[in-house]
């Protein structure tokens, strides 16, 4: 029997990136994957879906040339080419995990792992023991029971990204990250698109002052936005798919070639052996401690399957800070309240911290500023009007509570605020770092400077 | 005789920001412009480079639309419309400025301000009298004796922006930000430009590693760059312009239709009655104290005409600081060490802090890492992955010493380190704030890794 220090179950961000830091630091280690190394996030997550939306950017580039003094004829998109870039981009990647595997000589079983008591883990018969066993097995689309996914006409994100043909109407349940993604990107494609969202709003996660927005752009852009409404049943006995989106003005039949179910995410915690060892699973998560232990001595469990925000960037830390305390590291505990979230439609989402409601309800008293992008002279340079930034501060210490952002590029903006955030700064600290000029950054300043009326090019 | 509170000359970024602060503290304030409100910056720098750059950008993807599964016909450029844009933009943003001045009660006089003794401007005749006089008249294109500018075969960045007709052949004289980034755009847009850079390295400034990789970059992209190489002569006699460049090799004489000379800034205060006055200038510069007062009680001067660098952030700082002092508030001297740069042509340079050679001859012990966006998933997915993020760091302290990055949107990424730095963090810190996956600014999360050995993806 194969003995390690350190067994990963599951090659995602969580997984791939916690085996690398383990090897890192001395340990003998080994990763099981069933599939693809580098998980979905790799394979059919935040990178696949990020080439087809460079790909959506391009198009809109080619279409309205002429806002840049430029001319095409005939600018067209290969529908099955985008794809293949696509897949290409996801191939490269895997290719580059499995490089990354091979040089911290990390063990790669590939096969079904199961948990097994006494600190072993079995792969298609074969026993591996370790002193410490790491789950991160992760997540997939969460099926509604109204919504049975078929892989053809009502689909997860998965097959999204591989169509055979590109659909001329499709409907996403959802607005979250993925759903708001992939409709931006098949409308971008020519594609007739329907947002339905539960909730009263888009993206709903995000600052309201966001989500309304992306409604107005997306408004703007041709896409369909149902809110406070609900697909209750559908119908692909025909030619298409037929969904009943129940409304508060009533119930309304749609039609589309494919419905998109992107509703959030089921861990995947089944057949994984989590009952034969005995830990202890809660509302379809793995309850850990603050250093990622299960209630199982040597076992742990990181990333998607845990109760933090289900986004790649959480599962790499906790992975690592995962093995960091293994290794008797000093370590600190994740602060989840500032993990930056990021949506890569256009325009682009970015945020971290509290929204200006939940840090109402939260009792603060709070000073908001927002610049809009449409006073920012790179922005209009660039052809980047939409959007702003917003920040909230605690009106008494002046803590930083929370940074929204949509528009061109914010998902590499948000940074600095997450830094900001870590080291605790004040908003006079974030004015009086002089942002260049001319940036979009420059709005993070100006959005400050609103907050305590000081700002410039308003 | 009009008499004010502040008067500011020059409503450059340096002058129209500190006239906007004045005000919001509550200053009557007046601001004279002999030309356009937003001087250079918004006029004929920044600003309208910036769309010209834009259009370049997207040419690019029209030329290159089949590496995203895109097809265009006759893909073309229409050289006019892309040089009215610019000035459309820069128009709007004129125009921002003289609502801002309306909306913030600065008054606006127009003309060529000359300093008199006893505080006071005379402006066409007129004697206007203030409390504070601020000097924020800016610079120009700097003359080399070997390369006297006509304004039409020799020419400054003015001209550059605002050519009747395309160049088919240009040499570019310095490699500063100017000439690179007019080299980017002359060359996107089918110009054969040749740079001539009398230093070692193109964008001499930077950081060597990223001298090099913008060398290879624009090499790549067909651009000719000569280094240690000197314009000793132009000839202009004949139907267009002989140049005489002496390299290490000897004498050579190339041609072209028009020379592009940026080879720096020449400030503007002659017959702005410094003399008159009497206040001190040195090199060029007028000299101020850390809160831009000049030798003469009243005479302040902020901006290109003083000795910090010569960048429109660094004029709006300046300002800003010059009238909070002003207004007694409690200020702190500006840290002249922790000013961004940014060029803007592709890939984009940003960098704030020392250059691993200057850290060095500081006598500092370093820790240096580096991570290259070809390891970036985010960088993979959008066709961009030329480029780096360098980070040194003090080996005894943690200082993060400098930060240098070359690639796509890295000028939007740079106030991550400018923040953390006035933050005074340590690499420990940037290392364990989660940045979001998958972006470009995991980038400096991973230079920072690298630095401590720590580099996941690597």
């Amino acid at each position: 029997m194969s003995k390690y220090d350190i067994i990963v179950l599951g090659s995602g961000p969580g997984g791939y990136v916690t085996a690398i830091r383990a090897s890192q630091l001395g340990f003998k280690t080994a990763i099981v994957e069933k599939e693809s190394l580098g998980g979905v996030c790799l394979n059919w997550g935040c990178i696949p879906t990020k080439a087809l939306l460079k790909s959506a950017q391009v198009f809109e580039y080619l279409k309205h040339a002429e806002d840049y003094g430029l001319s095409v004829k005939d600018a067209d998109k290969d529908f099955d080419a985008v794809v293949k870039r696509s897949r290409g981009v996801a191939e490269g990647m895997s290719k580059g995990v499995q490089f990354l595997m091979k040089k911290n000589k990390i063990d790669v079983i590939e096969g079904f792992g199961k948990l097994k008591p006494g600190k072993k883990v079995e792969v298609d018969g074969k026993d591996y023991s370790a002193d410490h066993i790491i789950i991160a097995t992760g997540a997939r689309s969460r099926e509604l029971p109204s919504l049975p996914q078929d892989g053809e006409k009502v689909i997860g994100y998965r097959e999204a990204m591989t169509l055979k043909k590109q659909p001329k109407k499709m409907i996403v349940v959802g607005s979250g990250a993925i759903g708001v993604e992939f409709a931006y990107f098949y409308n971008s494609m020519g594609t007739d698109v329907t947002i339905v969202e539960y909730l009263p709003n888009v993206v709903p996660v995000e600052d309201e002052d966001v989500s309304k927005q992306l409604e107005r752009s997306f408004k703007k852009n041709g896409i369909k936005i149902m809110t406070s409404a609900e697909v209750t049943n559908v119908d692909t006995s025909g030619n298409g798919v037929k969904a009943t989106v129940k409304t508060k003005k009533g119930e309304e039949v749609l039609e589309a070639d494919v419905v998109l179910s992107a509703v959030g995410i089921k861990t995947n915690i089944e057949n994984i052996g989590l009952e034969d060892v005995g830990i202890v699973v809660d509302r379809d998560k793995i309850l850990v401690n603050d250093y990622y232990q299960t209630n199982i001595p040597g076992y742990y469990a990181i990333g998607d399957v845990t109760p933090g925000q289900a986004l790649a960037h959480v599962a790499s830390a906790e992975g690592i800070l995962c093995v960091e305390k293994i290794a008797n590291m000093h370590v600190e505990a994740l602060d989840y309240g500032n993990i930056p979230g990021c949506t890569y439609c256009s325009p682009e989402i970015a945020s971290v911290g509290l929204t200006e409601k939940a840090a109402k309800e939260e009792g603060y008293d709070i000073k908001v500023g927002k610049f809009p992008f449409s006073a920012s002279g790179k922005a209009s340079a660039g052809g980047n009007k939409d959007g702003f930034v917003k920040v909230i501060f605690d009106a008494k210490y002046g803590e930083w509570l929370g940074c929204h952002m949509i528009g061109a590029g914010v998902t590499d903006m948000i940074a600095e605020a997450v830094l900001g955030r870590k080291l605790e700064t004040t908003g006079h600290e974030v004015l009086k770092a002089v942002h260049p000029h001319p940036t979009m950054s420059e709005a993070v300043m100006e959005a400050v400077a609103d907050a305590y009326d000081e700002v410039i090019h308003l």
